[in-house]
């Protein structure tokens, strides 16, 4: 499986995936899920994607191949949103090739989610669906998440906002991204975080992240620290002695 | 769909449940789906119930009525596994009674968590699937969950532990849900709790909590806060001023 998630706030865009793949639960390895296409000054895009690796591979083949030439390209499109429908184009196109000759009912979806700026436009997030079509990010609906995205839905749900600062947005990717992993197994690091400023139209902030990594383990350790800390200070119930202070009922199991 | 957990502590049981029920998104109602069956100075039972409400009505039903009766019943079975066993054996019973003159393919299934303690012996949970056989909890794990279980597991990861206090797994138990329904509408209020000390062989505490109440409001308020705090004190990315207290890091969305 997989986790990738992408974060727009007025500061710019997140972007943090996981990197394991599996075909069942013997066969697992680490592949990257996010690819970024940058021309400097003109245009910053990254791809996250979930479902079939061999369809997103030759998604991604396609993307560079396009853009080494002269015709219809990442380079070329005018918008954002014909980037999305361009990217959707060539995953079905794929997906219809893989099908035609396919023995058995083989399924060979794949969800992208597209990040990006071009020019003077504003950042954009699109999901695009294996069938093609797409939908965009609102203030309303800041952030996408595609493959396992329920156990790091809650912490975005309650923290992501408009005005989130793009490192504390990505610190929320992060704790995201390990509550998942901690809860299930198919997803896995490395995980690769790209911070893009509004406006930089170049390359930001890019980390990639081993569970052994000392930010990491820092990271998770203050995350459990906190959360046991957020638990022992709820209200206690009518039944509790009203004097007990919150400290003496906090929890210590981390 | 639904969300119901239980937890096992060394303090005893803690049982938690919406009562959301929806047949398509246009068809919701409420149902508990939490039921205890006690009798005092001897037993204490209770059923949660996730997937087909009739089925599951169908068994309660039966387990009144046999312990309404001098036969095999909950009031005659020997141990938590007995009751397990006689639960899920009833299930099957059911189900196959409804699929044998089902004209479609109707899914039948229900799942349980059973929990409870028989005299001396010490207090269990068990996990009784649709086909009837069944698991039981273990300080490895020391809880269970049944329907949209995904959004709520990450907390429970955290912070259940064999020492946890019951207050304590029922404040974890409540943020689970919380989260849960914030992040899915089909899982709804009001919320059952209900905490079991270990060897008092009676009802225990139990609350029915609905959105507008205020301790639940209060609960969900100060969650909010206290995961905003943690995660302001997350540690800072390399690039970060170092001088920047955690403070001036911290977000305002709640």
């Amino acid at each position: 499986m997989t986790y990738c998630l992408a974060i727009s706030t007025a500061h710019g865009l997140v972007f943090a995936s996981d990197s394991r793949t599996n075909a069942g639960l013997d066969d697992i390895s680490v592949h990257g899920k996010m690819h970024s296409f940058i021309w400097e000054g003109d245009r910053f895009l990254t791809l996250l994607s979930a479902g079939s690796l061999a369809t997103t591979q030759a998604v991604i083949k396609r993307l560079r191949e396009d853009a080494a030439g002269t015709g219809h390209s990442l380079l070329s499109m005018p918008s954002m949103a014909a980037v999305a429908d361009y990217v959707g184009g060539l995953s079905t196109e794929i997906q219809r090739h893989h099908s035609g000759r396919d023995t058995a009912s083989t399924n060979f979806e794949s969800t992208f989610i597209l990040g990006g700026q071009i020019g003077t436009a504003a950042p954009a997030l699109y999901l695009i669906y294996p069938q093609g079509n797409y939908i965009h990010s609102s203030s309303a609906q800041p952030f996408f998440q595609i493959g396992e995205f329920k156990y790091g839905k809650p912490i975005l749900d309650r923290v992501i906002g408009e005005n989130t600062t793009l490192e504390d947005a990505a610190r929320c990717a992060l704790v995201s991204i390990d509550s998942t992993m901690r809860s299930n197994l198919t997803v896995g690091p490395p995980i690769e975080l790209h911070l893009y400023p509004r406006n930089s139209l170049k390359k930001g902030r890019y980390l990639q992240l081993d569970q052994d990594d000392d930010f990491w383990r820092e990271l998770s350790n203050s995350w459990s620290i906190g959360l046991n800390r957020a638990l022992g200070e709820l209200p206690p119930f009518s039944w509790e002695q009203a004097d007990q202070p919150p400290s003496i009922r906090s929890i210590s199991q981390s």
